[in-house]
């Protein structure tokens, strides 16, 4: 982890334009600001460009697609593609319907990905390679970093493949990040608050694999700490402690994680 | 209550699938994951009956509809019908608006629900029985007990109507609950989410009273645990206790409430 | 603060209608029912005015307005301004896009606003007074003073321009409020449920400039009382402890304060 870009995103606040889906807006939107972002959550086809335009970075979670709403993801993240920022794409229960992968086809053809982040389950959908999912989850087994590599190769971008185990894969190199908490998997949309915070840390000068790592790794380290607070019973009281963690510096995390 | 039924649900992790409102989405999709089940929401007509086949169960509600949005409720719930999977509705305001009265007209002439749940005042609403409302709330007083009845003879379906007094009417008996807590009716989406509980428990093998009972009973005794924690001081803070006591089993929850 | 419009919005409990967005509505919703209204949210144009006249106010907010929600927007509003309820336009982002400014346009020309409310930069913008924003945020700085007048002056409303300071410009009268606290500014939809609070207080039979000072003053301390709770260590800990404050009555709030 690169303590230098959390330090960053709190300097610069950037400003990140999500198209995002209905049940997570509004964690996703207080997650990205407790960490230091800055979120701007828009629908319509009209306003897509400019406001990506306006903004240091761009989200797209198809979580809840719909055929209405695509042509407002394709002209923001085409508007980001040109202006040059990252774009990043959480193919949420891509593997579920046929709509939704004919919807990352689209997706994936038209516009260039700074980094792709799912499941384990989603992500194999992508390639086709087979994997046993549950409506937006992963139940599956199978080698999830072999999956990230394949994302990364095929769409020409970078792969991060969560799990309890995370593999990022960027740049012909593979990391592993192991922290966490099952809690975790007890919140909805802890996979696209991630998204979030990775597209913030992309908006930074730092390469992409720092960023990549550091994105993951701080959320890991934020959970752990959150799910070892005194007042945290389960995953009501662990969400606050959450949003909490993520607002606080490195070193606090780390030195009452151990 | 029979705490088998909530162990299933544990054990099988049933996914279900919500075309639910979009005020209450979120908090929905952490109370299902806490008591156990695996929330999916998906808007998109296209693929509506695709993402119910995968399901186990699906719910309607229809909290926040607009015309674009019922084909999508009306092919998910046939292709429950068709699979054979419990369907439940949730007619949230039905009696402010005819456009909503319509909606459910529809709704309940080309499906057929496994349930049917609402507060006093909605439910008499779709019997043409008179009852005081105000927006989604029930503020008259009647027979409830009736209402039950009516509802599940008229739309041959089982009732659950909400209120101080629960009614459950199914197969020709009615039975009562007093399990709660007024902090529920503070918070938004109270009744929303039970409508979700309600439909996990009935993907069990048990029979419908004994899931409906257990659902309700369940549902009231975790928030009248949560209502009575230390910490809890008002209802932004029984919220975070109430999805915890969601998460416990009912030992737990019945020792601490004596 | 007038705390007799408190306990009066506290025992009519007002229906407030809805045209809000969707990052928010679930905290309007908890925050709105802790303050003691009646949420009701509803997007479908078919419903808009009859929802609008069972109502006993309306809030328009265009935070993720989309082209096809604008005709509801219109018709709910169109209907307050024939009943005679307060209606009031949050015009989030609205410095953003063109898309926004010309939503913006079309709402103030057919409808008259009881008050529009708005950060400085959003304010500033639909009177053509250049100020820096990003994103849905006010960063610039200038006379706020001046902004609230004449939005208040050329839209023929009353202006409410929040920030570090508040200003009020209503009936020629200028009055400013300092209460608050910086954790406001770290979750998102802060500035949304005061326009929902706000719109409660205006139901009631209080001159505007009494509703509007004690909406204002009266949201500000809950938000201090709630920071210096102990149990607050941050975003996400505050943001129970705020709704559970906009529950309690100004004297506890005062002496906590104190």
């Amino acid at each position: 982890m690169n303590a230098d870009i959390i330090k960053d995103v709190r300097r610069t606040k950037p400003l990140i334009h999500h198209l995002t889906n209905q049940v997570v807006m509004n964690f996703t939107a207080n997650g990205l600001l407790a960490f230091g972002g800055a979120p701007v959550m828009a629908k319509a086809e009209e306003e897509a460009a400019d406001m990506a335009t306006a903004a240091n970075g761009v989200l797209i979670n198809i979580g809840t697609l719909t055929s209405a709403e695509l042509p407002a993801m394709i002209k923001a993240a085409v508007a980001a593609n040109q202006k040059g920022i990252p774009v990043v794409l959480d193919p949420v229960g891509v593997a579920a319907t046929s709509f939704r992968m004919d919807a990352v086809k689209q997706l994936t053809e038209e516009i260039q990905f700074t980094a792709i982040k799912g499941n384990a389950g989603e992500m194999a959908h992508l390639v086709q390679t087979p994997w046993e999912t549950k409506g937006v989850d992963s139940i599956g087994k199978g080698d999830a970093k072999e999956v990230a590599k394949k994302v990364a190769d095929t769409l020409q971008t970078s792969a991060v493949v969560t799990g309890e185990t995370d593999y990022i894969y960027t740049n012909g190199k593979l990391f592993s990040n192991q922290s966490g908490d099952p809690l975790l998997g007890s919140i909805t949309g802890a996979g696209c608050l991630l998204g979030s915070i990775m597209t913030a840390c992309l908006t930074t000068d730092h390469n992409t694999e720092d960023c990549l790592k550091t994105a993951v790794s701080f959320y890991g380290l934020a959970a752990s700490y959150a799910a070892n607070q005194q007042q945290v019973q389960g995953p009501g009281s662990f969400l606050p402690a959450f949003i909490d963690a993520l607002s606080m510096d490195v070193q606090t995390l780390e030195e009452r994680e151990s």
